[in-house]
């Protein structure tokens, strides 16, 4: 990896504390090296077993320049393989999602099996060796339903330690057995770090979340005390305090877990919800009848699971929301946000998918327009790292040190 | 400023009396270097007075990468600001035009007052010092109404000298008293400077602007003297001699000023208007029946006020045209104009907006073809630099002096 | 030429029998080497006679970043200029075809004869010489009706040497007689290189081109024997030789000429099609009533003629189907197919548009879309080159051998 002297400095000379300097934002070059140092050596969540309940079914994710098939094969098992044909290098399944029987290149017909062995190619004469151009294989693992690739060699290992921990929490909302009831993409013009930024702090809802507000208590995320919410804070510490004794009681576990910083960082919580407490809907109530997994009680506020560098997921009692951030260019980054619910649930009887999705569909749109101003002060020659609050950018803070750190032990800063 | 030796060598093997080697028009290494050393170290004219009227009233401008905010302040000053909040750098105002109380900021509601000042940041603990986070201030300079700005640190100080000269002969038309009838934007698939060099000659006129010439005579602008044409050119010579003295009898100055080669370089000249003379429409009679500041004739000819490197503007007794040229890329140019009347003439009784803008819409359009044909060729590599004609185009030799003398200037050739 | 030790080391380790490695197909700067090398020095078919018919018509064609102007002067020769003025470099026709008694500058009216001469520009002065301002040559070949253009000083010598051979196999379907009844430009998002390749082999024939196959026999482009085929490959054969002698008997020559590694590389055959063996149609049946030239019989095969770089052509009794591939970008490709037929045949009556173009629109789309799928593919970190079939792949590996050995020549490694 061939990384500038100036990008070095500006590696080291990063002050904590502060938003990044502009070119962490802007320059091609530096998102050239994100893609090689973070995206390709990371973990990166990209899909949700539901996508794929069937033998044969795919999905196709472009990351960091790369097309990876994801496929369910004839045993149930998740896999992996870089969707290009070993002939003449043809993409191979060239929709987002479909279901095949084999993976039938369509440009001269190589046909491989579900475990990517070639099986079958025309013309090739007696010297071709069939077993030397089976597919290539990505790294995959399933955590309680969540999918995440690896492009490195050597995956980072501490991949066990994050399921060891997340599976408790996650595994009762038994995403396995949802379905997936929507799916939104949206490209906002700013830098995938503005997008994890603006994920990592709620010092921005109250201005400009009015329908997320309405069940996300702002106090859950780093708030100054003052006199005037002294008295909100204390009641919103009761809350959590009642709410985690009777969670608690059912086994769902609700415990901060902190380890932004670790090479797979990660952060969970659960937290009470607000008004009812039920779900992220505008009258915070469930959105769908047919509750996840086994339970039977609705008010299980949100189970949330931030993930370094790319994704962040809402665990309700009645469905999941599922964000994955998939980096473009320096200015334009993908994000695809996935409603789940329980694969029973009938749309139009048991959800409504207007009212499943109304709350994220709004924040989403809110959110890109504030990245998108972010995006655009930060081309400005005026621009100068600013001061995140010691109160409500804590979490800010954290994603730019890993990402700094990570930086900095991938080139050997 | 770091340029190539490729560069310097294109700068001092410029030949006078020719247009510009092909980089200068297409490569984007030049037009950084435009930006860096003509854009942000000169005064660049953006804006008119009038678009502000009341406190709070603000436009924005891009130039050279960076959003400035033009604001009205509450002592009816105009002030220029980097339009980036001082916090994680999230552009401010994010409309063209706009009336504000305060500035605020949309992400985390950071508050300025209209000269500046942080005045309101939650979150942010007691360490954090208010006085040192107010917005970045850009230079600003308000001439007869027409607003420039300078992002230098030290900005030319030639402007006091043209502001002595230019006073007299702007000031009667009254910009100040004005408002904006119409504005229109177009971005031009060329460079720049092909804009500005089409701007400084009426060669074209005859073969390209039928509109245009109905009021604009040809001969006001360099000709070849010919057997044919001698009786015209001696006819308009006349013309000229008996308006200027009428017009040195109202107080208004007529006679050229040609300080093309300053720093802060300009022209002015008034000239008459053929037909009826009155002003720039399609039957050469006001747009608008109030006319402007005082004036009680309507028949005063063509005041005429060239900059570099970016602007020029037609004063007559019932409206004004005011174009500022902003590049956008190499290859891209956001031509910006602004029609003025008197700021109590009623649109559809005193003017109708479609045959005030007509002559200068149809101009327009038809430049823009040609600055694109212009672009094209640069683009061949049979394009090598031509003879300008001694006679219609030695303005046009002045700008293109102009910018390689600001450039050599600036970078030390 | 400044090239890379990177892209030499690509040229030197170039594997025969395997596909090109990736940046081949993505680097925008091997692209610009391709423009330098190839089509800037080698003869390039552009345009066919027949969109020129009358003195004064012309063409114009973005090659390689130059806009050249192929007009057809007033003693009926074909010349080729760069679509330049002398004056500030405007583009002279801003039109794709067009008709002009002289070449006049739309910006300020220098008017050129259709030799080039510069015969007119007003207000130059007494110095101005207009003999040196004539336009530039560009070096111009018609072979039988198809017009080459080469934008090297000094063209390749052995085009004589390809005339000589192809004038006899051309001549008899009379392009010069002919009229162009429809033309389609489509741009592939994929490199040049690909789209040749996939000119250059039928393996992807019976998976892709239903329509295509229906006149076109799959084994008449290298197939592999098998129990299976060998009964089709041997009766084919045998129509082959048939074919041939009636069509000796008709001064029709059908045998093979392959002169690929040829500097302007070329090669030639008259294959039987299949059915009633008269035309690339959907039956198979002529598209045109009015035969070409002095033909008499309509199951003449398919003369097919395929050049180095970028050209192929389908020469049958009824039509002409060419195609020209033009390099936009080094990931889009503009492919440009002419159907011509006899000069005389009247649309509606003798030929249907739809009928005619039918096969070869639906193939063009075919096409376009694996040439998608193979650059998706290539831009993929796991794409490696991978093996042509020995037997249906040999003349893509003579084209990628061609552009090899092409570029070595050329950077001299």
């Amino acid at each position: 990896m061939k990384v500038t002297a100036e990008i070095r400095a500006l590696i080291e000379r990063r002050k904590a504390g502060y938003s990044l300097e502009a070119p962490f934002y802007l320059s091609e070059e530096i998102f050239a090296l994100d893609m090689e140092t973070i995206f390709r050596q990371h973990w990166i969540e990209v899909a949700t077993e539901a996508e794929i309940p069937e033998p044969g079914d795919y999905v196709t994710v472009d990351l960091a320049g790369d097309s990876i098939l994801i496929v369910r094969d004839d045993d149930m098992q998740v896999r992996a393989f870089h969707n290009v044909c070993r002939h003449r290098g043809a993409r191979l399944c060239n929709e987002e999602k479909g279901s095949v029987g084999n993976i039938v290149c369509p440009y001269h017909s190589w046909t491989y099996n579900l475990t990517g062995a070639l099986m079958f190619a025309e013309h090739m004469g007696e010297q071709f060796d069939r077993c030397k151009h089976s597919l290539k294989n990505v790294h995959v693992e399933n955590l309680a339903g969540l999918i995440f690739v690896c492009l490195a060699e050597e995956p980072p290992a501490d991949f066990a330690a994050m399921r060891a921990e997340m599976e408790p929490y996650l595994l009762p909302h038994d995403l396995a057995g949802c379905k997936v009831a929507a799916q939104v993409d949206i490209i906002e013009k700013g830098n995938w770090k503005l997008v994890m930024e603006n994920n990592r702090e709620c010092y921005h809802c109250v201005a400009n979340h009015p329908e997320l507000t309405i069940s996300l208590y702002e106090y859950g995320f780093g708030y100054a005390r003052t006199e005037a919410n002294a008295e909100g804070m204390d009641a919103f510490e009761r809350t959590c305090n009642e709410r985690a004794q009777q969670w608690e009681a059912m086994d769902l576990p609700s415990v901060e877990i902190e380890k932004l910083l670790d090479v797979t960082g990660f952060r969970t919580q659960r937290l009470p919800l607000d008004r009812c407490g039920e779900s992220q809907t505008l009258d915070a109530k469930v959105a769908s009848k047919k509750l996840l997994g086994e339970f039977r009680t609705a008010d299980l506020g949100g189970l949330s699971f931030w993930t370094q560098p790319n994704s962040w997921h809402h665990f309700m009692s009645d469905h999941i929301v599922s964000f994955s951030v998939i980096p473009l260019s320096a200015g334009e980054t993908l994000v695809r946000t996935r409603w789940l619910v329980h694969q029973d649930a009938r749309e139009g009887i048991d959800y409504d998918v207007d009212n499943l999705t109304a709350v994220w569909n709004a924040t989403n749109n809110q959110d890109r327009t504030l990245v998108e101003y972010s995006q655009r002060g930060a081309a400005s020659s005026a621009y100068e790292p600013g001061p995140y609050s010691p109160y409500t950018e804590g979490l800010v803070e954290k994603f730019s040190a890993w990402y700094i750190g990570r930086l900095a032990k991938q080139i050997g800063v």
